[in-house]
């Protein structure tokens, strides 16, 4: 039967990650990863559960009572932000800038809806002002979606304006804040946001498998008013949001150590503050992209919308991308972000996201640059 | 902004774990848990992720290329198994004796398939020539789907005989093997199953949180032959395979850590052999069963048909089921399962699964059964 393959230890390399996420983790992360489980039905988890709930709303800015982890990366809680308000035919508007602006359009369309694009150039913010003329156009749009920070661009969508303009309407305000949350201002309640989405492998610095989310009183109640049932079954919050509410009904078996990890990652975040949290992002990620500037690199960003946490900036001539990264890998342990989709092998995108986000990181990555260059 | 929320140090309390999943999990994958992350397309995560599939296959009991873990929980590999294959109208056989079979069929009616049911008593199997008689009478059926270990009941369905009548026809076979797989034969070649799914969190004694999936040629012809996108972005594994296959074209991050814990537990099963590791299971399962009984509780699922790893038992009258399920709790640090659906309040489902599986846990639970009735 095979009894004889054989694999060695586990022994990954050494990684100074300064990708678009997964970040670097707390070791108090990691510690809490050996936290021996316990049942997904225990009273005592019962307690863990409420503690991450309480700290996701803490960190989202919003009183939302379903404020929760889904049991997946943040690409499901895109898709649990769409599965469950959206019914064939309805239609959506959606704000397309980059890989993920993009992704919404195909999970949107795979529910059967009608997707109105706003596009923009890669790497330029969505005016906010061409989305409240298409929304007033079209005020029988059921969702705007939008993504604050394009991870694949390194652009932050003003977000504002376009929630003050849809509170008190009918249309659902859908963010995207994988990237985001953590790591700059996100204010979901007082923004106006219904529905908002993350991942926990960026500026939570936890590692990646769980997807933030919460969920406005307006779109609980478009959730509970559908006519038909949610095409997915795994993200179906209307009864997700009964094991995690009182009633405790069990819906799947929750992934117990990695909420272990979410909670611990969140007391980390508490520990710090939000604000310090913010200003540190600012501080080092303007640090770095200062330095690439003064190397005579250009960023790929528009000015004024550029993420702190994570900088696209674009190669200069005659550096090889592959090579060049491969280099950085090997010879530095160095993760640095390939270019997405269009912008392959002509851009970078750096993180520096919760824990990775630290001046001796950019430090290390500039120096290295550097070299490279000299060579 | 609420800096004042404090929350203690994570500090779950000790549990042997007995209920139907998770199971407890042994040191070396807690160790592998803590291994510092690296990238999700990093080169030396590809190695480790061609190192699970590779022995993903051999628990399998499989060649099937495609054979990877769902970024999700055991339910999000049933999912999968529908959506990737299912379009509107499709026809679909389900054999229903228990809760998991009646979410299969949740899942593929949300596919917009017409479900034909084969019922059973709850602890009883579907007998393998009513499945055949049915789907002689509806040869154009798509797929037929059934649960191998009802975790529900602890009855364990015959797999053989409905393979060997599928096989070579267009029909798909689609098993749950969320508690079967590495807790007793499973051979999915052998059978001529085309999709099988499983937990990390029962057999495997991996913590919760992905969902290892196999498909067979024929099931990878009607994956790619389909005319519609799954609906679900997420679980679409026509995309999914080219990040676990050659291309590695990114489409979500991988859960890392959890793929790392996976690898661990994998590598601990190997270790063991499968044939050493069933017999285990099936000795202390005996083991318990024969406890209950010389106390006099009868065992719910049918006889001959009875789970090694999850012994349900009925309840002997005057025992309150919350109240002793809470004692087992709180003063033996003993888990166990409450009856799920129908046999709420009647039935416990013990599991001894993977680390779990030990003489010592059985006695220490009959132990514990003795002193609740004595008092």
């Amino acid at each position: 039967m095979g009894d004889t393959i054989e694999f060695s230890e586990l022994k990954p390399p050494e990684r100074i990650l300064m990708g678009p996420g997964p970040s670097n983790v707390h070791y108090r992360v990691y510690r809490a990863l050996t936290t021996p489980i316990i049942g997904h039905l225990d009273p005592d988890f019962m307690k863990i559960m409420d503690d991450i709930c309480e700290m996701l709303r803490f960190v989202f800015q919003t009183k939302n009572k379903l404020t929760i982890p889904i049991s997946g990366t943040g690409s499901s809680g895109m898709e649990a932000s769409f599965v469950n308000v959206l019914e064939p035919g309805d239609k959506v508007v959606i704000g397309v800038n980059g890989v993920f602006g993009e992704r919404m359009v195909d999970v949107a369309t795979r529910c059967g809806a009608e997707v109105i694009r706003i596009d923009e150039e890669w790497g330029y913010i969505i005016d906010p002002n061409r989305v409240i003329e298409t929304l007033k156009k079209h005020p029988e749009v059921k969702v705007f979606a939008v993504v604050h920070a394009e991870t694949s661009t390194g652009a932050m969508q003003p977000l504002e304006e376009i929630g003050k303009f849809l509170k008190g309407g009918e249309t659902l305000f859908v963010v995207d804040a994988v990237t985001s949350l953590a790591g700059c201002e996100l204010r979901v309640d007082e923004w106006g946001i219904d529905i908002c989405y993350s991942g926990t492998q960026k500026c939570l610095s936890v590692p990646p498998g769980l997807s933030p989310i919460t969920l406005s009183e307006k779109a609980v109640r478009v959730l509970h008013s559908k006519k038909s049932k949610a095409q997915s079954w795994y993200l179906d919050l209307s009864m997700i949001e009964r094991y995690w509410g009182e009633e405790r009904f069990y819906h799947h078996t929750a992934p117990i150590s990695m909420l272990f990890a979410l909670r611990e990652g969140l007391r980390i975040i508490l520990g710090e503050g939000l604000e310090e949290r913010f200003k540190r992002h600012q501080t080092v990620g303007d640090y770095l992209k200062s330095g690439l500037m003064e190397l005579g690199w250009k960023l790929f960003a528009q000015e004024g919308y550029r993420l702190p946490m994570l900088t696209s900036v674009i190669l200069p001539d005659g550096l090889n991308d592959a090579e060049a990264r491969r280099k950085l890998l090997y010879d530095y342990g160095i993760e640095v972000g390939v270019g997405l989709g269009k912008t392959r092998g002509k851009v970078w995108r750096i993180g520096l996201m919760g824990e990775t986000c630290k001046r001796q990181n950019a430090d290390a990555l500039l120096l290295a640059i550097r070299d490279l260059i000299r060579k």
